[in-house]
């Protein structure tokens, strides 16, 4: 693929005091990039940032309707959102909450328009929106959807795409993707949030997604029980028995191809993953602990169940290494190379 | 080390219907073994399975108070304990319940004597000698607990031993290890199993056992969080802020060294894991899958807290595999790996 035809990608710089801006300098300076990547931020912010962590990145403005050029080493395309207020690293200020929510919207709006194949999400911080105002902001991708008009959508995370492993030579593990039914839930709730209509609606998303970004004509999804060796016949629970077994027998009944409810000890083994395209892991901490272990830090969320393509580190604003320099850039290369992959398919 | 003065294992062959026997004879096989394995089972029925197989060893009958000889590949020395009923492989029979739970007892009796320097079990099938009348049988863990007169056992799990390591110069990940907080429970029962005392009592032995059985001076136990994010500051659950932070500041104030509570998801990363000598997770889950992933196959299972060393295969009794030679001997290798070097720590 030439870098003048590759799909464009609008990256979000997320919160000005943490490691957005500056990880979207560190990306432009990065050499081979999959994509046309236009930071969605504050420019004159980018250029300081760039000075302060000593890169010689330069800030190439664009309008809001100008498309990027060809992706160069050493030049960072920008569709400009100035900050309400001056920021510096590690100090947040309400005052720039409504300018993160604003590369939001342009960033939404050029995927809509076409202007862009899809976006990328540098990590914001949810305590200082909510304390600017904006009550019930409870993160990027329910804002996402939300502002999509979906009802549902579905966190996945994945450690790599063929591209990336191919272009880094990364010596990792092969792609591993973990879907998850529950997200941010304490863990006595997790249980009674499993039901048999959730389990669908998500296994409904999960298929067709991996059909339409991933390219995967008949996906083969596995799942996880939620229980320990997954309720053992019942001896450690009937959350298997009860909910989840007779929605995978419905879903089966429809052609989905599913493995499970398996233990999710013995899922994440090489035999049981083989030929795996995603699991689906019941809760937070039964998936991403493996995910982010063999991801080494190559990891990066994907927001399924939207109609545009929206991919995201999976760290946060890291404010005590803003403006160091010293942030790891892996997770957002897989971000994008994941994004890139998944627009080719748009 | 040479194999004269290698310690002296009692290899517990477990349910004669599974894999454990012809387990037994494929160690036996296998070259290099860092201690002098006795089998504590049927002689005539290891030899049977050894024909099967079509394994060339030589099954070396010992009186009980007997030691073995100096190890030498393709000769299994045994301690008899003679089956009640034939046994064949895949089929369970009620009558040989006594027969499994004798082979304990014959190998804790050795332990106790100094015949051996600890115990390695192969897989029992809890069903049928639940069927066989021992009621309110648990499993292995539980029965050698109650044997030893303690009221408290820690399971832990361990992908490696740095001699495995070296002897068959395996190319996994460093050796990681894993401890429950809590095990066979239901997920839902999990929240309120969390208390600070049994924490304190947890993390009491873990300590201890580290020292004992694994040489490390001071240890450095990660502590992994309940909830999603360790709870994001009370936010996804209180349970870090009302019950483990206090344990843990408790613990500290008597000098364990201790990280966390950590989100799960952060901990498992090399950058949290360096330095650290066992992970406590919360419940099975949160920390099995990642050390399973990690071990790929080759992790073990010791139990803490016994006045002896025991450690055991990760896997089942594999009905299915039994006669056929195909088990995979990881685990196994791993844990006797592990006893022999707990052992020499004695």
């Amino acid at each position: 693929m030439s870098p003048a035809d590759a799909p464009v990608l609008a990256l979000t710089c997320g919160e000005p005091a943490g490691i957005g801006p500056e990880l979207a300098v560190m990306l432009a300076d990065d050499g081979v990039i999959p994509a046309r990547v236009v930071a969605v931020g504050d420019p004159a912010l980018l250029a300081e940032r760039a000075a302060m962590i000593g890169r010689e990145v330069r800030v190439l403005e664009l309008d809001r309707d100008e498309p990027p050029p060809a992706a160069r080493q050493g030049v960072l395309p920008v569709w400009p959102v100035t900050l309400r207020a001056a920021s510096r690293p590690g100090e947040l200020d309400t005052a720039n909450a409504d300018h993160v929510l604003e590369t939001l919207d342009v960033a939404l709006a050029a995927c809509r328009t076409g202007q862009a194949a899809g976006m990328v999400t540098a990590p914001l911080h949810k305590g200082v929106i909510l304390e600017a105002g904006h009550a019930g902001f409870t993160g990027h991708t329910e804002y996402l959807r939300d502002a999509c008009g979906v009802d549902e959508v579905v966190m996945m995370l994945a450690t790599d795409s063929a591209l990336h492993a191919r272009e880094a030579n990364w010596q990792g593990n092969a792609a591993l993707r973990v879907a998850l039914a529950t997200t941010h839930l304490p863990l006595r709730e997790v249980a009674d949030a499993i039901t048999g209509t959730r389990l669908k609606r998500l296994l409904h998303i999960l298929h067709a997604d991996l059909r339409r970004w991933f390219g995967v004509e008949q996906p083969r999804i596995a799942v996880c029980g939620l229980n320990p060796h997954a309720g053992e016949g019942g001896h450690l629970g009937r959350e298997e028995i009860d909910v989840i077994v007779p929605a995978l027998a419905a879903l089966r009944a429809e052609g989905l191809t599913l493995d499970g409810p398996l233990p999710a000890d013995t899922l994440f083994t090489p035999r049981h993953l083989e030929g795996v395209d995603a699991v689906l892991a019941m809760y937070h901490d039964q998936g991403l602990p493996v995910l982010k272990y063999a991801g080494f830090g190559r990891a990066a969320n994907i927001t399924l169940g939207l109609p545009l393509v929206r991919t995201s580190v999976d760290h946060g604003t890291a404010l005590d290494l803003a403006g160091t320099g010293r942030a790891d850039l892996g997770s957002l290369r897989v971000a994008v190379a994941l994004a890139a992959e998944m627009a080719r398919r748009a």
